[in-house]
């Protein structure tokens, strides 16, 4: 199938994905308002490509999550506010450069009236089954949760502020991060954006740590990390904890943590790493899991007992994480630009995700132009 | 062996665990003040038997706590203050009824400065290889570890001060409990303290969950819980950490818990009870691993992160919690005599510990008086 | 001016504040859903007086909230589902009996997605200009501010889940109270309430001070609290505040607090009270301000800074406070019909205004009936 | 009286405060370690003068610390460690070049157990009566309050660890600062290091306000704030608290604050600065106060209540504060060289004192060398 069609005659060109391993672009009528006094309507300028799009095109579920009916994908965009405004609607007008943030909760659960709204059920989050998402020309969204950014924040770094904003969400689960020593495993996008933000918020030492040399050289020059590969450990007759034990150790020593690291924020979703950032982190210290892989893994509860860890999971964003997203990137404290390696046309949405699928060295993030895109920057 | 022998004679008669599987009363110098400004030599009353008494007479090692050589056995001990009282204490005299707190840190390193000692690494707790435990006439520890009891607390309720504080050490690791629901795994003496501390503390619910029907009738009698056996899951070709979902979702049910527990207090160290307490705590939860059984779990990892968990770790006991300990008992919130079902004179220790080991039904706390006991009550 | 009046014939009777020191029942429409989806109409069952709506009749303001038309008063009430309710809401039906939350917020601004919607600016509370109150046979407000009692619990308990709520908000504000010393200045209803909920919460005392020694005897016997004058200080030419410190060093010493209250929960206002709750706070203490009076007071900051004290301001109710109050209510532990001492019918409103106004020794809570009332209890 | 003497021949030179205003330089025995297993001998190299010292100085009490025989001054050092080491310091060896924290506190006490040691009301605290300071050639300390620096770090930056530790204490006490706006009043060492502190643990804006022009400067360049002169407000027959409330709207205003500042630190303890800052918090926001003027101040407690602030008052240093403060200075994220305004020899103290307390324009910090000072840098 080939993706490149002529989007000028159709009024709203949408990325669907029609069943699994099934997209194409086709004619979809503009959205209306959900809710008619505080929705807008955006017109998409620029989506970065996140691995649960990739997902739920390869396989058509992510956990409860399942796909039994098209659905538009994308969901890391950023767009011109239209005229097609709510009538309650005062902080944003036509014109107005916004990121989009991609889950509407409830506003009405007790998790949303706490400020959990991460965990409302009701949540409408783009391109998470039945919800359509941002590839394509309009997305209606709350106002709210779309924010201004600065002229000097062009709409390529507007979209890339979702990634940022989840980044902000693990920190901000981690607790206070100043003067701490961050340990951070997996050196993936969310990986160094974890350890820039950590390093923003004044860690005194974040360490990146990968099975990729490149990676750990893209995470030292975007993020200012000590970093390290993850040390292989071979002992005939171990068991992979015994071993991930011996590799936590490894890296304590090499990195001069003693004790341990103050906070570990486990990216990666992998097994082993799970395993050595449990015992890589000193007594007392906070344990962020963010990364997803594995259902279920063998886990040192025992250590993390004795140590009175302190283990969290971080899940999309919070109040806040949003704005201070727009922040770091808007004073350049994270360099969000430096992420993308590859841009595509709408017309090549298809063959933008081909090449996260093919998850090849040097492809780091995939960013898909909107259609007739409204701004230049 | 027989383990009664004369007393009368003796010094400081001690009963002495001198290899694995090995204990006798032996007659040891009166230990000196580690401190002679700060410390004070106290004429042991009580003590209670824990299960990690029972666990180094057995195994001979905890973790990394081996027997290397004898030390005296018993941590968990009330006594009267003799006339031995380091030059600077002020606020002990002699006769002074104490419950004692086994664990003095070394009130230098990074943990004890921060008000974490219950990790510091140089602590001189009873028991625990090299040091010596309280089965002995005479302990000697620092004065601010000696707690004062009230006229009115007998020096059997005093010693098991030692079991409450563990309990309130979990709790005040849970956080806030007003007005949550707590779900504790484990109806044997700490799961039933957890659940007699939390509804102290103003739960709104506690509910206790064990696979013996007599430990949960005791649970509602002496901590007014809801209880309920743990499910047992029978579906064929099931992993076992399916079925422990399974039965989360038979316990939210049941106990009416909707959308899971605000708190998990697990007190068991089983893996099903373990597995089944990520999958019953709500989202934004917090579940606290005090028991201790396997090294390494099979654990819902994903769901811990998805549904954004606080799992911690609870160990022995900070600041604080042996004063709230004393209270908790002294204004008979939590009525601990009701946990004691046999009593043995010292020159019984050994059979007092056989009793234990033995764990029959019905065996819940077992207390060993002190040698020629000082005070009555 | 009579307030009993026929309301037999009326629609929606109403206790209308047409002016500063003016009101009289008349007929009002029937209040719309003011959101058709997620609003119900409610049947008023019964209505507490608060000092505030006394304030506004007498007053016509406070703070930045101004009388400039007619509004309807009260606030704290309960009542019975109607038929009139939004298509959306499905966890309440006609009949259902609740407690009413009086204060609806914007959810959409940065404290309402925040969890803090004790701030919005632009909430909608009850009786608080140009806010229509309770004070009428219907009421309209949204379905999750709508809590549902138990069976046991009648209207009146009900209603008085309002101030129980800002009880609880007080205690949430001031953080776990577990085995904490609690030192509260005011017998009144907010007063008595906060002791009765910090009891309930697990403090491990709770101390009432107030200037009349029958609201200590209520405190007393409501809360279980230990009471105590607040001291009288004569000392010549010493300003106010130099009594406070002694009134603190007084009240400490006779209620054996040593180096000073863990939580100091202020609810008079008073600025002798304020004053002396500073110093009666030990270092590192939290000290509550919830009671309001004079808008500034002379202020021993230094003390503050030097002490390290955290000093909070409670207002209104946040997420969990209504549904922990039903709850305390429902269980029993804060027995609020002890605190009726007066009941109105609806037609009776002024008189019960003018008896809370007089301000009676003996006169504690007042509480009007609704119009037709539509159950009993 | 001259105080430039001949200290050549003196074991250890000290300048003692002998009485009100007057001081000079005599010979002290050296002092003994207080405990012989864990206390060192440093060599004193280099000494910041604090206000505190200039206050001892000309008024011979500080709240309840009243100096009732002569007492060595100077408490903000750095030095070298001798071969006086007690017995069982294992981190420390002759030659290393330490900062010194300077108040040792008892370890015994409920707040030292907790963690919260600057509350320890038996703490040695350095040229706080009775205790000797650190102006001397030698002073005795715990070695678990001497920190090592590193190389780069002379010894000038580690006199001037102590001044960035209490910012570094204030930072803590407001709780995470990561992506929140924090306005501090005054622009005097501890007012810029707060700023430095508060911009390196993220804080998205850093504002500093002062009614010194040269002081903004110095600020803008030393912690890149933005800066804003305190405004003056003249209102006929306005209260003082009212004008301050002026002036607090003219500071949102100008600086873009919106509903208020997230964060308050207010470094000054000048009554107009304290009312200030509370009308310039947000609803919910915090307010460290940390500077020291009058007792007692006229202050807005009705408008701290309404809008919930957190009031905290930050004292000294807690664990934690020394190591996170050499590691700003270290990284170079706090450049203390730049406080430097007046270096002295140790011959010269009274002179360096008579400066500090002249207080003119462009004298900023004052650091007097030790004698015979160990080692250049």
């Amino acid at each position: 199938m080939a993706t490149t069609v002529d989007t000028s005659k159709m009024t709203n060109p949408a990325f669907v994905l029609q069943a699994i391993k099934s997209v194409h672009i086709e004619d979809r009528p503009v959205p209306a308002l959900r809710d008619p006094a505080h929705d807008v309507l955006v017109h998409v300028a620029q989506t970065g490509i996140c691995g649960s799009d990739v997902h739920y095109w390869q396989r058509g579920r992510i956990g409860d999550f399942v796909l039994t009916s098209p659905i538009i994908l994308g969901h890391e965009s950023s767009g011109v506010v239209t005229s097609t405004i709510g009538s309650a609607v005062t902080h944003l007008k036509p014109g107005d450069r916004v990121a989009i943030e991609p889950g509407v909760p409830c506003r009405r659960c007790d998790y949303c009236r706490a400020g959990d709204y991460n965990f409302c059920a009701d949540t409408v989050f783009a391109a998470t089954p039945p919800w359509d998402g941002t590839l394509a020309k309009y997305y209606s969204v709350a106002a709210d949760y779309c924010y201004k950014v600065p002229d000097h924040v062009d709409m390529e770094e507007a979209a890339l502020v979702e990634p940022v904003a989840v980044a902000v969400q693990v920190c901000k689960t981690a607790g206070s991060l100043a003067n701490k020593k961050v340990l951070v495993f997996g050196c993936g996008p969310i990986g160094v954006l974890c350890q820039a933000v950590a390093k923003a918020y004044g860690a005194s030492a974040v360490y990146g740590v990968d099975i990729s040399q490149s990676r750990l050289d893209f995470a030292r020059e975007f993020a200012g990390s000590e970093t390290i590969l993850n040390p292989k450990v071979d002992k005939e007759g171990a068991e992979p904890v015994e071993k991930a034990e011996i590799a936590a150790g490894i890296l304590k020593e090499k990195l001069g943590l003693g004790l341990g690291a103050d906070v570990v924020l486990e990216c990666t979703g992998a097994e082993p790493c799970i395993q050595a950032g449990v015992y890589a982190a000193k007594c007392g210290g906070t344990y962020v899991q963010t990364g997803m892989g594995k259902e279920n893994v063998t886990f040192p509860i025992t250590t993390a007992c004795i140590r009175g860890l302190h283990i969290k999971g971080s899940i999309r964003y919070t109040a806040g994480c949003y704005p201070a997203a727009v922040d770091l990137v808007a004073s350049g404290k994270v360099q969000v630009k430096k992420l993308v390696t590859n841009r595509f046309k709408f017309e090549e949405s298809e063959k933008a995700f081909e090449l996260v699928k093919a998850a090849k060295e040097g492809v780091f993030k995939v960013v898909i132009a909107g259609v007739e895109q409204p701004l230049l920057g």
